[in-house]
């Protein structure tokens, strides 16, 4: 297969980079960066020395490139200005960027701040979590690959609501992001040196994942969706933490209906009761992991969910999604342990 | 004044010699570690070489050194053993520890897994959170000094519970705490290699902080409070930065509720409307630094709470607590700004 | 091959686990901790789950294993004593201890402070640098798998000793460790709360890793060597960086010299002129990767050596070493990318 | 006294704000920053609320300020051109740049990469290391306070150069330095998620500190001087650590050759024999802090010399000079023990 990255310069790129390149049946064909054009891959990242034996491209050259699938590693506002001429060439997509993933286009230039110039391919986009959509996402040519907060939170939620055991209407989701998170672009609020040994909140006045999310939860439930979604920095490299918090609408055995709704996916892992997941423990891996509590036999069920952002928050993700759509096993490439410690 | 230390060789005892170390009114004469009896201070604390000139002696020889008044910084269940005899002999106490904070004994050893020995000392303790209970402070011998955890959290839902804007009983604290907050102890889980790089959430089923916080916040208001607390650790050596939801009751401003509420307080500062507090800004200060939102303009209040878990969260507070009680102008010490970056 | 490991639940155990557990030509099937004995590893170390399906054996129960192979990742002492036996039924042994490394026997008896209980074996066994001595390698029953430090500080020496263009008797090595190389074991130095945003040189008057050091140069050199090595901890979790300085005695082209000597490794990768490697550039990877310089055209090569510590430091070169004992390709099951960022 | 900042929105400034503002007998009248003229100080650094209540002024403003002392916090290139006008006008001036750091201008261009425009200055200018330099730093009117790393560096080999005890044509400095050197500017390399478990050397081939560091150790030295300088970076945010190594020429008494020299120094501490001093004993504090070893009895002296990098290498420094140029005790504001945990 013909495998092709467009924005190949940040954390999601070399992500995307470090999962496929040790892989038989991929052939990275293509890697764009505008900024790097004509600079070897491994002279920018050095840990890809032996494996990646390209230079970057300018992205306009991707036509020439006749790929089966190209991945979208863009910021937000590229992929649906450059993405459906590959598609209407009959190339699959996988963008990681934003935008594809909102039904809604009102909704969606409002928290982006752009006019959206491709609607016809958000009604075809399938939004690509599997463990929700996995049989649409098999014969999807354009996948709109969730975000790193969306994937965690919705795992979390979601065997609560399909059970209808919440109330939908005041959900609380307490999310902690490592920075890479932000990106690769200079700022000085990512300075080590200003986020090292620190811990804030940002953006909980409106995070552009809040409609994200609450339009994933509201195709799970019947009922309303209310989210209040707070997400914070946290001064690790890689890893999301999202504490979820629910108010129970009746008896359930928490941990019989997380397991029971998760023991064929291959990539959520339920821990044992009273336990706590780390991010740690999910880095470098595709896994979301997940344990569920009752604090003090209360109304309040407190879901503890863990993801590497790059991974199963981003680039394993779609990796996931490629191999669905490919028709190759899902699993491929994607069954490394995490580098832990 | 002369000064004593029960407990100097962890975390909260050198931060209160760091704090003490400097004043002219202050005379530290006695500071104790059993492990450490007969070893130079400065041995064990290299960065106070030239500030504090002292041995560690025995605890039993606390008696000896004629105190005005004692810190206690020792494990639970220490003070309450050793705290009566010298508050007989007419020494007045600070203690650290919890022995003295739950009225309720039985929660108490429910909690702390072991019988109370001095349950007549505890109904003359006074709470040591200046903002709530300054004038019982002035005059009190012994003041159970609060915890870190219920420092930021009761000063964050203080104005809405005061005010009645909120239901108290789905309150939701989301609190984190970087890993001094652990003790001095040699342990595996707070190795750096174990830690750092890392996120959890970790005592979900019921944390010793729990009963402590729900008396206080039951101390503001008429109605019953129900406080579902997630303590999380932070890979930050100091600060805790406390995250809190209150489905609001009413319309109010509460940015001038907040603003308001602590405008006369030296410790609490209230940032402006739309801000989110870094616990690096606190660091090393006795700052609690607040800000409040209403995101979306839903109907949920989100706090957002930052303090130095070893400062307002305990040393601080402590030597706030006893300028109160040496009648001291009460911020005498504490006005260093904090190490940023 | 079935292959074992007693010791497993240390870092260099768990990384061995991480590096195995996915081939299918190698199954493990025994691994110990006497601590443990009885519980599963995945719930010491979540991160294994779903890779790992083992319980934790007693160490005596490892001759009933029937190995190939068997990994000794045990403290100083232990392998001495135990490996003998195994040796003796014919299983090959790597051992990550330092028990089989030193051929004086009383250098070594000194340096570790016991009696060493297998002079004989030492003779026998092979010290595991395969850059150095793979024809022996291959056909080991016993090797000395080399310690953390002294393998950087020997890749980075060597081709600069064997061509004889440095004074050898005033080399110094200045290195730098993340804690991961303290090991798992609790201690108050190590938390996170001593550790972290911190740094500082340790053993300065004598590491253990000195004639360790010192034995291998003088194996690559017909001058006498006097080495000056300098240990520091780094507040990372795994990575060592060595910076080592040797006088020129003569005009050399130290960027040739590099890349020719170590063409044909696989896992040794000579940079760029100009650069200078990062130890993340090596995380989780078996690399080691070396840059040279000679600081504004002077008499002193500065070479700059970076390696995961527990992988080319430890368990990664241990595995290499498994490969060539057990007639395997050498590269097999070493060739991920490291994880950046 | 009046004081002025030029330069305000960096680390130094903020460092000279926490020192300065607790200060009773310091009026700090005026603070630039171009960028943020018009803007609160506290908005952009929130950990002076409430201990600075200034805005940004624009540079060019400084002269209406009146000032008795203005420090240059500036990048370099901007104290040569701004400062003469201030000195003329009988402004005395503390340049934390390079400016005016270098006697050789020649030496300076071709470091800087720019002409000098005021090399009279140069010649008047005192080089503001106290233990070097400390009466003409009283009656100077222009003091170029050193660099971070030349502080260490020197401050360390001070007492062995003056004894004539080591060879000066064969020193070695490695040295590392937490981010903050770095500066405040947004950049790739320095952000979070590249620096952060990761530690790498950088400008092995030249470092501008080079040629300060040499002429500062030949004034101290009657024989040539040839220094190897290799800095690193450190994932810490405060913190230099330099590891010195000198060939000693003559058998002498290392600890007592220290402690003898520095007997009288405030800010220089001579760990006791056998120690390592640790960056994080330094951390807030204006102390450098020493021990020297000679490792094995051999014949290299080993210094290990921790500073604050932000304090006792830059602004605090500052500060100790300010003291001693308007006659004020030299100690003044700089007492209170490093921040540590």
């Amino acid at each position: 297969m013909r495998i092709g990255i467009i924005g190949g310069s940040g954390y999601t790129g070399v992500e995307l980079l470090r999962l496929l390149s040790t892989r038989d049946d991929i052939d990275i064909v293509f890697i764009s960066s505008r900024a790097q054009a004509g600079n070897r891959v491994d002279a920018l990242f050095p840990s890809l020395r032996g494996h990646v034996d390209l230079l970057f491209s300018d992205p306009d050259a991707v036509r020439g490139a006749q790929c089966d699938l190209v991945f979208f590693a863009t910021p937000n506002g590229t992929a649906m200005v450059q993405a459906p001429a590959l598609l209407d060439a009959g190339t699959k997509v996988v963008d990681l960027s934003a935008d594809f993933r909102l039904q809604n286009i009102a909704e969606w230039e409002r928290w982006y701040g752009m006019q959206h110039t491709s609607p016809d391919w958000v009604q075809q986009a399938v939004y690509g979590l599997p463990e929700m959509y996995r049989e649409s996402i098999r014969t999807a040519r354009l996948v709109a690959n969730p975000g790193c907060y969306p994937t965690a939170v919705q795992l979390g939620f979601l065997p609560l609501i399909e059970a209808g055991a919440v109330q939908c209407d005041t959900l609380i989701a307490d999310a902690k992001s490592g920075i890479t998170g932000a990106g690769r672009g200079a700022s000085v609020a990512n300075l080590l040196a200003e986020a090292a040994d620190s811990f804030k909140a940002y953006a909980v006045q409106g995070h552009r994942h809040l409609p994200e999310i609450e339009q994933g939860l509201a195709n799970m439930s019947s009922a309303p969706v209310n989210l209040t979604f707070t997400p914070h920095l946290l001064p690790v490299i890689r890893g999301i933490h999202a504490t979820l918090y629910a108010r129970l609408t009746r008896d359930i055995d928490l941990q019989s209906l997380f397991e029971e709704r998760y023991q064929d996916e291959p990539f959520v892992d339920v821990m044992p009761a009273g336990t706590h997941p780390e991010t740690r423990s999910v880095r470098g891996s595709n896994v979301c992991r997940l344990a569920v509590h009752q604090p003090q036999g209360r109304h309040t069920a407190v879901v503890l969910a863990v993801e590497d952002n790059l991974v199963k928050g981003a680039a394993g993700q779609a990796v996931q999604n490629m191999n669905l759509m490919l028709g190759l096993p899902e699993t491929d490439g994607l069954l490394q342990p995490a580098l832990m410690p």
